[in-house]
């Protein structure tokens, strides 16, 4: 059990570079920088994307750099953000902003909910005027490292069919979890509501291979297992119980754009544009709750730990291994401290471009 | 797109006999009274068999009172609960529901989240000592109905393939939502985190009918079509993406058992027995969210009308329409409010007979 944003990435093994999570991180950060973003901004995307992909979520990782750099010289993105937070109520606030980075407001908002979680017990914090934040998890994994329990949804541009339609409607919309767990690394879920992202897709048409079925469907809306005549992905639960999936799609955007103001799946500017130049105005929201409201210290950590080892101890398929959210994050991020990160010879040739177009030193690979 | 629990119910038009809403109402009420169970109490698990029968989700609507009240009767359910509320911060509270119903500690509990989110925006409250609930969306709705965001959890025995598991680990676990709609029936989501309920499995036994595909797994954990063979249901998203639907599982045994220090899925009691005179000890968690601290009402209800339509209006299957999460349960409450509520052969029979063993008045149907 994972999020699939990680399963993702079992093909990163096609990977034949590595370099260390720092030069990662800091070429992100020299290369935003470089692109006018203001130092903060900066560093806030480039820990998010680096620590996304030392969990193996290549996806939502470094490969991303060179579309957030389009969209900051495209004019998408505000290059120097003032971010604001207004707190609405003891236990409330919103963020805006300011449309710069969607992680920058994100991490400035999961900190003023831990704040108020720290006060009253749980701190629920809306972002407002964002954009595309990497993964949710980066979020609630920053409460959980703090010793909070953090939930973050987001909301995004249609790419899923709507449940007993046609076309797309819904975003991919992801639902994120995380929780502390005494002298371990967290607990965390960070799953999209699709069956599958849109990448998983486009990897199996650069390989050639049909699709499982269920995942996706053509443009009249009818299943498929071609990835080159796939129109929409398929909410969680396929064609016959993908309400359910759509359900949480659903609730996500309620959450996310009407409960914040802010444009709703269908009415999203396309993250992949053609237009760059348009701020996307979009919204998140940020749950830190203090479990220790809840429950003893004690009685907490005895139960995460019986709980964990028991569901990692269930007798499973051949080969197989049942695992707890989380645990594939972690044995991956174990590796990549070790070895780096993995970079494909495309994106290895892409960045070394993008280096040289900004004038910044290239990333240095193990080689 | 619906709750899981509703569609489970297609098959209502199998019943011949139908009774009023009141009927069913005061029928349960007086049953509960007269096994024993206090006033406040039974009123409350009335109401909510009542509500959730009115909805569709007949799998935990009136049918259920026989089991409440063998459960009752064998010392499992405390008749006669002291509800106690403890304020732990300024928005976090636990109840303690004594081993009473889990109807009337819930109800006890969205009320108290709601009252605090009216003072600072958002209240979490955490349920403890309780048992079975019935349908989660019971205690959503009535958050929504008081003008709020609601959202709840609960964890259940083991029913779920552990996902790579070859046995049921999880229980069926709802997620449950629900937000008000300015001027219409609240905007719901109600369902559980496996692909069908077991009693849909049940369903299919009973018509001798096989199982869709990828929908339970048997003794050794190979997938089947055969319900008589079924030994786990198989969580959302299936044999290949149900990391997904173990997930979300996972995540509400992290907030209803292990952040309340109550029993998790595999440690808990069976609801079906053998064992009907120990309290199960079971954990829930609630929370209210005031809307109005992230958005001025205008908006909210002028961007959930437009959100709705636009999910509604979408080009839809032949045959089928494009539904909002909560628009199939309003249709079936329209209809049996106006019709009453249908109730199986076997049913009336069952509860003509509680009512006798109970001398209590027996319902009366509209024949």
């Amino acid at each position: 059990m994972t999020s699939d944003i990680t399963n993702d990435e079992e093909s990163s093994d096609r990977q034949s570079f590595r370099a260390s999570c720092d030069q990662i991180r800091e070429f992100a950060s020299n290369a935003l920088i470089a692109a006018g973003t203001q130092v903060e901004a900066s560093r806030s995307v480039a820990n998010a994307l680096t620590e996304t992909s030392m969990r193996g979520v290549d996806s939502h990782g470094i490969r991303l750099l060179l579309h957030y750099i389009k969209v900051v010289q495209g004019g998408r993105i505000n290059p120097g953000p003032k971010l604001a937070f207004t707190q609405t109520g003891a236990s409330t606030g919103i963020v805006d902003g300011d449309n710069g980075f969607g992680h920058h407001a994100s991490y400035f908002a999961i900190d003023r909910a831990v704040a108020i979680a720290e006060k009253s017990g749980i701190g629920a914090v809306s972002v407002i005027n964002s954009s595309h934040f990497g993964a949710a998890g980066s979020y609630v994994l920053r409460a959980a490292n703090k010793g909070y329990v953090g939930l973050g949804f987001c909301n995004s541009d249609a790419f899923v069919l709507a449940h007993d339609g046609i076309h797309s409607f819904h975003g991919t919309n992801p639902i994120a979890f995380a929780a502390p767990v005494p002298g371990k690394e967290p607990y965390l879920l960070d799953m999209a509501t699709s069956v599958v992202p849109w990448n998983r897709v486009q990897d199996y048409l650069m390989e050639g291979l049909p699709l499982p079925p269920d995942v996706t469907v053509d443009s009249s809306g009818e299943p498929t297992i071609d990835a080159a005549q796939s129109a929409a992905l398929l909410p969680l639960g396929g064609m016959l119980y993908g309400h359910k999936g759509a359900g949480l799609a659903s609730m996500i955007e309620v959450l996310c754009a009407i409960m914040t103001g802010s444009p709703y799946c269908s009415s999203l500017p396309a993250m992949k544009g053609p237009d760059f130049s348009t701020p996307r105005h979009m919204g998140h929201f940020f749950l830190a709750i203090d479990y220790r409201r809840f429950v003893s210290p004690q009685t907490y950590e005895a139960g995460m730990h019986a709980y964990l080892h028991d569901l990692r101890s269930q007798p499973s398929k051949p080969g197989r291994n049942v695992m707890a959210p989380g645990d594939r994050e972690w044995l991956v991020l174990e590796e990549r401290q070790r070895l780096g990160i993995p970079v494909m010879r495309q994106l290895r040739m892409e960045l070394d471009h993008l280096a040289d177009h900004l004038s910044i030193q290239r990333i240095h690979y193990d080689e």
